[in-house]
């Protein structure tokens, strides 16, 4: 399971970790999501599952959650957010009745220097709003950890955090690939 | 559910919210707990509550959370703790099996800087012992926000942090109403 | 529960604690484990243990879980690990599926500075690896305060934090065995 705060370049990882360990797949979880919304057309656009009642969007997550750990393959990377920023706070993409039938055997976070992010993020002002601070990305870093720990912790997964500073993304995907190789199944 | 260290301004916070979202009631833990102990005569005075034996102390909690969670009303206001400051630790106010059956819809914690929590503890020294350091705030924070994050997880609820800076508490208020409007129930 | 980071001199302070707390008793959690890997005859050297499939690993974690619970005892000192880095990330020491049926009525955590974990480290090439940093070791230390709180949160139990500075774990153990006084069972 990958995760990372948003503009830490997250995808671009994932990407290359699933080159290069052989055979591996990855399901994004939000895309999931989608697709179960689109079977049970409660949305026609991506955009509008946002918009849904929260009852709606939980009962989505946990049709992903089946969804992917039904999933076959040796190695399946799960491409998704350990919270979410939303106009009523921080939304935990993986509560406890979420990680805990997904039965993760690996918790990875992306990191990257609030610069960095900062850097991404105010380039894609499509995707991100842009009045954010320094400030508020190390927040967001350091809940991410927080999160984590509390994931690890209720999951039993074994916890990595995975630097993915500038132009070193190979480097990222080549740590995940030992980690996912070192395991002991 | 409103959370904050001592000091943070809570009390303030809670009754202003109160005044800013129509038909809201406020709810506040510890008394659920008190009126419970007086009910089964464990108890005349609150003092007294937290020289109860701790398996009494929890099935308080208990009682207090199932009593919370029948309320009615659209909007409710849970006053209650993360975590108290005891002879024993920090114990923890809203554990996995009190925070489960609550099912919050919003976690909100209050915050401040350590330096105004300071000074308004040591304005009254009644309720707060005088000896505690900012480096002791500082860490009593830090806790909160990672105390917060494990019950989003394990309740699945969004989380909030609320700035309450001195003379502020109006805009503390103004981002909670804002939060629960944003709630798409 | 007695529990901290390699290196911050936990065995010290828990085998003082234990002099210090009449009628008190130790369990080692690796130990226990150990001992109920021999009886199944899944090992001969404790060594052995970190190469079994992680299955195994998780169900001796279980029966030593289970084991220590049925300890008899006023009071009983278990000696763990929060998390331990392995090549598959930091893996949970005490996840929900062991800390849960153990029902620890404390959760304590050794502590010491990042420069004197690192001291202790550099000491004792065998155990450790000498490449760490004063960063690395002040990341495990917040990663223990985000685990324990997450611990905390899922068994209900109080937690506190013992300062072991260099050449006081008399202090640290006086610490301890005031906590265990201070239960109000």
């Amino acid at each position: 399971m990958i995760v990372g705060v948003p503009g830490v370049g997250k995808s671009t990882v994932v990407e290359k970790a699933k080159a290069a360990v052989k055979g591996s797949t990855v399901q994004v979880f939000g895309t999931a999501m989608f697709d179960e919304a689109l079977r049970l057309k409660w949305v026609k656009h991506r955009d509008e599952m946002r918009k849904l009642p929260v009852e709606k969007q939980k009962r989505l997550q946990e049709a992903a959650a089946a969804r992917i750990s039904k999933g076959t393959g040796k190695v399946v990377f799960i491409d998704t957010h350990l919270f979410i920023r939303t106009p009523e706070g921080f939304w935990p993409g993986l509560p406890l009745r979420v990680i805990q039938p997904m039965k993760p055997t690996h918790l990875l976070l992306v990191e990257a220097s609030a610069k960095e992010i900062l850097a991404r993020r105010k380039h894609d002002t499509t995707r991100y709003r842009d009045e954010i601070t320094v400030e508020e990305v190390n927040d967001e870093l350091a809940l991410a950890r927080s999160f984590l720990s509390a994931a690890s912790l209720v999951s039993g997964a074994p916890m990595s955090f995975i630097s993915n500073h500038e132009g070193k993304s190979e480097a990222a995907a080549d740590q995940i690939a030992a980690l996912v190789r070192g395991a002991k199944v």
